[in-house]
């Protein structure tokens, strides 16, 4: 089971058929083309305020647009420790100075999720889950809307499981698939259920596989643009036999993978859809990239030493702190030729 | 709308025709019943060791019945700082002494939750929303089965939006509904739809309940127990008109928190439905209580001061305290009294 770039290239030939036209594409970098990030929701502006409760924010008084227009990529990670982290590699990378003495600082105080800043890029926590992340991405919109920010792409980059591809590889999704392998996200809204397509921006995510191909000692590693199965939760949703309740068994369970396998999943996690159909929605061009951690053909427990899993995650941020480095010189250069 | 004791008494007459006999409600205290907390899933006998990933815990050489086979209550909050905040105030309550320069300490080191240990006590962070809580429920779980703990109860502590009940009235949820007033979750497990029945422990609810009259200062505070609906996100889900996508109206939004009202749902929350599925399926009495922060009836935002929200919160803690105080001097005098 060794697919690589041949793979990629495979996928991407099967996809050409099925894509449709994304607006959110092309040009995102283009002044010309700038525009605003939105919302789709008139009752805002009857408001005289808006309390931003998880982010511990509000709209009024707070010189969102000065402290948060430049923002051009936010990019959503599990924990706030890697939230952390990925702001403080940004910092190296753009060769920003913070003033001697000073350090990145966490932005959000309420404990619920956490918020970074470096230079136009924010790194910020989801949590876990579709409804853990649904919190963080309306207040986040709202935040840089608010903010009157320009072009922003939204990034989520984490971890998963992998199905059928060694632990360690990166995989970029094509498209979320919800566990019964439809690409919409089924919905809620006032008792009823709704649909929601659930697709990534073709340009982002070929932006982050040609950053994939710049890297050294990438050479062995698959990057993958492939499907990826957003699950409601890490053990039955995802035929794990290693939960507090199981009620299949395993042959039931190698069906379930070998049946997304076939379908074209190459990793499992529990945000994409969700991250996916809202930024789809909303015209912000998005892109999920996760390191698989295991090969969920093989086995449900993650086994390798931490010192290996922390090798593997490092993978796909390596892939995202290259591709905003290259992002940030490109702005950083149309800035100076304007005239 | 003011409903207080009255109320609850009226809510209890009424549930009673439709609650089913509770195996889970009777006689934990006493010793004679006894039972080890239980999983249901006979694969997890046929592995060398369980990695317990979002906990970063293992089964083998891990002491686990030693460090927490006496573990007889779990409490769940959304966030860190309540779950150490909590600790500490039981280990006072307790009249527990940590030895001279010692203190409370996370428990859990991977950054997804955090894992408090008060005596018999462990207080912990669910994050939000289903799929987050579910993870830490599976684990935890397994870890409290793996020490042999005996007498288990969980309870979810947390924070909710109130329907039709003032900001800081509690609640004590008497049956978790999905947001179409199903008392059940519909959970998919490999790709299939299955119905999961989320009861509350009568017992435990009651406790409680009666936990909150005992208080001082609770005079003016209405504590309910009532329905309490579970909605997969906070905006949408939940009917407010202030997220970044909304498309509803305002008299369509009412419609929908009139009809849960009429239904008997006193608060809205992301969580209990999983939290209290999971629970009944395993036999864990459970149960679920809420501040509410503001009444949906009269808006979206939550617009109290600081302080004010603080306090609020603060009466749904004050309750689980003085239940888990007196179910502590109980068990000792218990322990004492044993030949």
């Amino acid at each position: 089971a060794c697919y690589g770039w041949k793979f990629v290239r495979k996928m991407k030939l099967e996809s050409s058929e099925m894509d449709e036209p994304n607006p959110c594409g092309n040009g995102l970098l283009s002044s010309s083309s700038s525009s605003h990030i939105e919302v789709q929701n008139a009752h805002l502006d009857e408001m005289n305020n808006d309390i931003l409760y998880h982010l511990g924010m509000e709209r009024c008084g707070s010189s969102l647009e000065d402290r948060f227009g430049d923002v051009r990529v936010v990019v959503m990670s599990g924990t706030r420790l890697r939230a952390e982290q990925l702001a403080n590699r940004l910092i190296s990378a753009f060769k920003c100075q913070l003033p001697v003495g000073s350090t990145l600082c966490d932005l959000c105080d309420t404990g619920r999720y956490s918020i970074y800043k470096a230079a136009h890029v924010l790194t910020v926590s989801h949590g876990v889950g579709a409804s853990s992340i649904s919190v963080l991405l309306h207040e986040i919109t709202k935040l840089l809307y608010y903010a009157r920010a320009k072009n922003v792409r939204f990034i989520r980059l984490g971890t998963s499981g992998g199905v059928g591809c060694p632990p360690g590889s990166v995989v970029i999704t094509r498209e979320a698939v919800n566990s019964e392998l439809n690409p919409w996200l089924m919905q809620t809204v006032l008792g009823k259920s709704i649909q929601r397509p659930s697709l990534s921006s073709d340009r982002l995510c070929n932006d982050l596989l040609n950053s994939a191909r710049d890297l050294e000692g990438f050479e062995g590693v698959q990057v993958l643009l492939a499907r990826t199965m957003c699950a409601e939760d890490f053990y039955e949703a995802q035929g794990r036999l290693d939960g507090a309740i199981c009620e299949f068994s395993e042959s039931e369970k190698m069906e379930f993978l070998q049946k997304a396998f076939d379908f074209g999943v190459r990793n499992i996690e529990m945000e994409s859809l969700y991250f996916s159909a809202f930024c789809h929605k909303l015209n912000i061009p998005s892109a999920v990239i996760c390191s698989t951690l295991l090969n969920r053909l093989e086995g449900d427990q993650v086994t390798d030493s931490p010192e290996l899993i922390q090798g593997y995650i490092d993978r796909a941020i390596r892939v995202v702190v290259h591709f905003l480095k290259k992002d940030h010189e490109q702005a950083e250069k149309e800035e100076s030729n304007r005239p």
